[in-house]
Order: structure tokens, then C-alpha cells, then sequence
């Protein structure tokens, strides 16, 4: 039996993650089934689907399933895939959350269909295809069925990705969007290091991060001892990206952003802190 | 070693449920152990009873531990039971919370009183059950132990029972208890299709929902898709119980209701939406 | 294969628990891996400290991950100690979270620095050794690597210990520092109930509990059935420590305290619920 992971927006607060796990649990006896996060915000399926990616290649290959599905119960599918490299298989909602981490494995050799999988458990209900059409075929396959009999073979060119806007330079800055606020409120960008031109990560540079709400003006550090207690940094975070923290304090509240929104982060010429 | 699955009230704030699982981890080692659920709102038992009951049946048989109690270090029993199908076992205080479950296997074949079982974990708090009286007899059922073991057999008609009213009908309308809010502040309510009329789920059906606080109109949907963003919804949820929400929104929040609070739901004569 | 127990202040909102239990997936397979918390308040290193030394003796002996790490990316060493007795491997930072639980099992017999260790995941980050150091070594020491493979061998004496205010006396009073606040507001002291005097829990004294915001006039109480809805208590938690609460309400929020607040606790003589 392999190993299982499971990421979605489901919470913590009701019997959602629990019931999937109980029928994994049913359908692959002993698998270890690990929770890679449920924190991903309501719907959010370019945060789900860049935290997959992120998170999965830290796991062992195995079975990797993902819901975060706005499109439950309308015509979107539900698909299971196999990556070209290391044979993984991922499941979820066919809506682009599983192809971000399937690049990290040298994309998707196979793909199937499973929104009328066989394997689903009848009667399926219009909202919770978690329990009742992707944590069944999760299962299955983690217990060694075969991909091919999940459901109808479909061409992997056919599934559909996400649109991710790269950074964008503005009046002098670079507008980058939201990928995720973590519980202690830091801001994770969708830009890396070379966003900040060829000074990229040199620490002392003065950063102005503006939102709608607020401006901030930032030291670049390599961490948050780097700065004084209620001091803004940005930094490169654990999964390589630009981030936005204040030390002991809320980044998020402060510049009044979730995920999704768009930020303007710009060096201070000739300002070093 | 047999499965087990755990419910509980305990949230996930402190380390109340991790110090359940590093008894269980002691007392029956390799056992896979299921969180159903450790959200039910405090002291809830109905709530708990619920989500027990709708949980457990997607769980591989094996012994099902359960804690809402507000009677600790009362007087109240701690039991446990085995049902008449399937051969599950299920543990937890005295007070209900067991019995909607124990309901789904045809009701309860065997019951043990466990409350001075000689399996407790001395010296047992006043305060905290789950670790020094429940936890040890989940892991030592889970490990093989005979039930008749745990404790004192007791005859299963003295079991406490809920009571659970069922719904209503006052001046047109019919009232009926909030069971549930999700973490989406989907609101689960105590009835079922055919407590709507002969239409039962008929989408496009125009429902008015009255809380103390807010009145909505809901139209009856078979999925969020269904609606307009912000629009409020009734529909069947992945329980098979109606439901109250807004897409996108907070149903719960608008309507100023907990788990326990009475809701009115009246069909608009003739309306369709 | 050994259990791994796993304490942090990572919160459940995003993926870094996740993370680590991916980690120690693959490096021990097949280990069970126990959540003692992670709702640790962030950086509360004497709370973390408390509560691991609390959980970890219900646990079975095995590898016990810990992080609360405010100097990560500092220069903080990253350490591996095994105890005394029972052979137990603590793993996390050298800040003094891992020694109070190291004194339940007799102290620490060897130290070691791995801080620099060879099984660290490269590149390391500055800011989430939990995934790049302290999990990679909890997993091989679980898998049954030697602990003098994991760094250099250090003097425990050398260990950061942290200074651990006791109670003090102050106008008929006792001034005791909050531990911990649990989900419910409990509010955990840290006294036991030698502290309070000769009666100590005879149940039905009246104490007063006074913080820089409120005054409540509690009864001691072996349990929340022993006062009525609203009113406040003192009671032995089941950590065996002292603790305030007021029955269905949220004893911390009414005092205004977190964790690392001092509260004045003074027995009202001659007086008795």
C-alpha cells in the first residue's frame, strides 16, 4: 500500500478531513496518509494549487490528493493523473490544482477521468465529491488498482491549467500578487529573488511595499532576527519566494491583503538600512 | 491491532487530542487512528451524536471513541458498547453521545460500564477523561482486550438517551434545530427532504427562512453553482440533512444562529425562482 | 522503526505541520507520528517547554520533535539528547524547550549539535529548520540511525536551560505566572496546590484572582459541576497545575492574561462557598 497525501480547503472546524480519511482508511488499510495542509482559504485554487506543488516533492511518491473545487456538483471533472517522473499519482478537481506540482515531476504522462469513476460511492452527493468520488479512487489507487481502471482515459493536453500573471513592472515597481497569508499574517508573492533586479537579495536594501490600504517600508533580511521587535522585512521564505513579514506582528492586517490581491513592492535607489 | 477513530469537542487549540493519541499510541500500537472530528462546539452532545452517527458508517469497523461531556467528574457513567452489526465498538461517556451511532448497526448488543474499569489511568483527573478513562479503554479494546474486561456489564435499556424533537409545523411554517454551522458557516438543520411537502427538494423553489435576528430568501438548489454569488441557498448537504447558506457567504453569521437554535422554514407558495 | 511525538507552534492554518510529517515520511516509513500540539502561541518557549514536558511521558518512548524557535536563522545551535531513562531522543532547538521534559525521564545522558548535521536538506532556509533540520534528523534517528552520526557531541551541561520563575508571596498574596490558556479560556497557573496554603484544595474556599484588568471572586472546586453556569472556579487541572475558569464562559478573556502574564491568587479568609 502506498502512502497517501491529502491537501484541501476544508478546515478544521467539522467532520470534513475526517471523513475522507475514514474512507481512505476503509479502501487502503495501513497507508499512512499524511495531511499536507487544510488551511488553504475557501475556493482559493491558485493558492491550493501552488501550495501542492510546494509541499509535494518533501513527500514520498505515493498518492497525492487535492481538493479545493469551487466547481463541485457543475460540469467541471474530476481526474487522476500519473507524472512522468517518479510514477506519482494525483487526484482532485480537474480546475488546474494538480498540474502546478504534476511540472514538478516532469508533467502528466497519463490521465484519467474519474467523474463517473466506478469506484465512486453511491449515491454521490452534489457537494462533497472529497468523500465520495476523489478519497474513493485515492484509495484504490494507493491500495495498487490500476490508473487505467479509475474511469475514461483523456488526453492530458486537454486538462486545464491555471493562468498565472508573472510580475508586472509599474511606475518604477513591480506589481506581484498574493499567494498566501500563514497564520502568523506574513505575505508570500508570487516573484522570486531575480524580481528584485540585479541587487536581488543583497540585505540592508530598503523595500516600499504598498496595498491598497497601507505602505510599509521594508528591510530586505535573510531573517527576522535581522530586524528589530515590529519592524517590516521582506525576505526569501522557505519556499523561495518574496515575502513580507513585520517581526511579532501581522503583515497581512497591516497592508489589509489575502491571497489574490496584488501588491506593489519597489527599491528605495541608494537606501540601505 | 484494530482501527480507531476519534470525535471529540476538544478543538485543536492545546494538547488535549494529541495526548488522547500518545495513549492510544502506547496502549495499541500500530493502530491506525482517524480524527473524525475534534470541532464539535463545546459541550454540544447532540451535535456530537449527529456527526458521530454520520461519520462512523464511512469508518472501517473497529472501535470508535467519542467525547463530548459536559458531565466530567460527575456523576454521569462512562460506557462502552458494541453494536449488534459489524462488531464495533464504541467508547465514550454515558450521555447519549453514542447511541444515534450505535443506531446505524442496529443498535447496541453488549454494554459495559467502564467508569472504575481497571484499565483507567491512575490517578485519573477530575477533569479529564478522555486521557485516564477513555483512551485507555479505546487502546486496550483496539489491541485485542475482551470488552466484557473493561468493566461492569450493565443492561443497554439503562442507557441515557437524547431526545431529539423533531421538527414542527407553527403558523405555515416549520421550525426546526440548527444541528450544525460548518466552517463555512453553512448552517445544518434537523430535517430532511420530505419535511419540506410533497415538493420536497424541487430546485428553483422559493424558501423563506426566519431566524430571531434575519429573514432570507433562499432558492432550493441542488448545488452553490446553482446560485449567483452572495445569494442565499436551501439545499440537501453531504449528509442528506437541508441547509441553509450563501454562497460565497456566511449563512450562520446572517442569521445570528448556533448549533441548538430554532430556525423557521416556510415554502413561498407558488414562487419559483 | 521508532514513534516519532511532534510539538511546535506552526499552527494548523498553513502547511508547515504538513511538511514535516512529509519529511518524516520518507526518511521513517511506516513511523507513527503523534501531534502533541501545535497550537504553541507562537514563540512561547516556556509554554512549548511546559506542555512537552506534560505529553511527552504519555507517549511511548521514541523520537520527540519539538519546535518553538524564535532564534531560528540566529545563532542558536540545532540539538539532538537522549535521556537517561527510557533511552528517549529529543530534537529541536537549544533554547531550553526540549529540558524540562528530559527532567521526567532523569536528565539528559548525551547531547549532540546538529546544528551542521550531514542529514540536514539542502539548501537550507533561514526560516524553517523544523523542515530542513530538526524533522530530517527526527526521522533518521527513527529509523534507527546512532545518535553521535546526527552532529558533534556536545556537554549537556552547555545546554540553554530557561529561568522558570517560581510563585512569590506579595500582600497576602501569590503572584503566579499564566502558563498557558487553553481553547476555552481556562487559564493554567503555574502553581501546584501546595501553593495554596495549608487547606490547599479543600473544596468551597473562596479565592481571589486579580489581574492588571479584572477581579474574579472564584470557589475552589474539584470540578466545573461543582459551581453554576457563569460563576468562576480554581481548580487542579488536569496537568495537576492550578487553573482558573469560569464555567461556560472564558476565564482568560474576562482577566484579559495570555500565557507569561502574572496573576495575584489570594485565599479570602475565613470565607467558603
Amino acid at each position: 500500500v502506498r502512502p497517501i497525501t491529502f491537501l484541501s480547503d476544508y478546515g478544521v472546524a467539522d467532520e470534513f478531513v475526517g471523513v475522507v480519511h475514514a474512507v481512505l482508511a476503509r479502501l487502503a488499510p495501513g497507508a499512512t496518509v499524511i495531511d499536507l495542509s487544510h488551511g488553504v482559504p475557501r475556493h482559493a485554487v491558485l493558492h491550493g494549487a501552488l501550495a501542492l506543488a510546494r509541499t509535494v516533492p518533501y513527500a514520498p511518491p505515493g498518492v497525492h490528493l487535492a481538493v479545493v473545487d469551487p466547481g463541485v456538483g457543475g460540469d467541471r471533472r474530476a481526474v487522476a493523473l500519473r507524472t512522468r517522473e517518479e510514477d506519482r499519482l494525483l487526484v482532485g478537481p480537474d480546475n488546474g490544482l494538480l498540474l502546478p506540482a504534476a511540472e514538478r515531476f516532469g508533467g502528466v504522462a497519463e490521465a484519467v477521468d474519474v467523474t463517473t469513476s466506478a469506484w465512486r460511492l453511491e449515491p454521490v452527493s452534489a457537494t462533497f465529491h472529497g468523500r465520495d468520488v476523489f478519497a474513493p479512487v485515492a484509495g484504490r489507487l494507493a491500495a495498487g488498482a490500476a490508473l487505467a481502471d479509475a474511469g475514461e482515459r483523456l488526453d492530458p493536453a486537454g486538462l486545464v491549467a491555471l493562468s498565472v500573471p508573472p510580475p508586472r513592472t509599474e511606475a518604477g515597481g513591480l506589481v506581484v500578487r498574493v499567494v498566501a497569508v500563514d497564520g502568523f499574517g506574513n505575505v508570500e508573492l508570487l516573484a522570486g529573488r531575480d524580481d528584485l533586479g540585479p541587487d536581488g537579495l543583497r540585505p540592508g536594501r530598503i523595500i516600499e511595499v504598498r496595498s491598497g490600504r497601507a505602505r510599509l517600508v521594508a528591510t530586505l533580511a535573510r531573517t527576522f532576527g535581522d530586524v528589530d521587535e515590529g519592524e517590516p522585512l521582506v525576505y526569501e521564505d522557505s519556499s523561495r519566494a518574496l515575502a513580507i513579514a513585520v517581526r511579532g506582528g501581522d503583515a497581512a492586517g497591516l497592508l489589509g491583503v489575502q491571497p489574490g490581491d496584488e501588491i506593489r513592492v519597489a527599491a528605495v535607489p541608494g537606501a540601505s538600512g
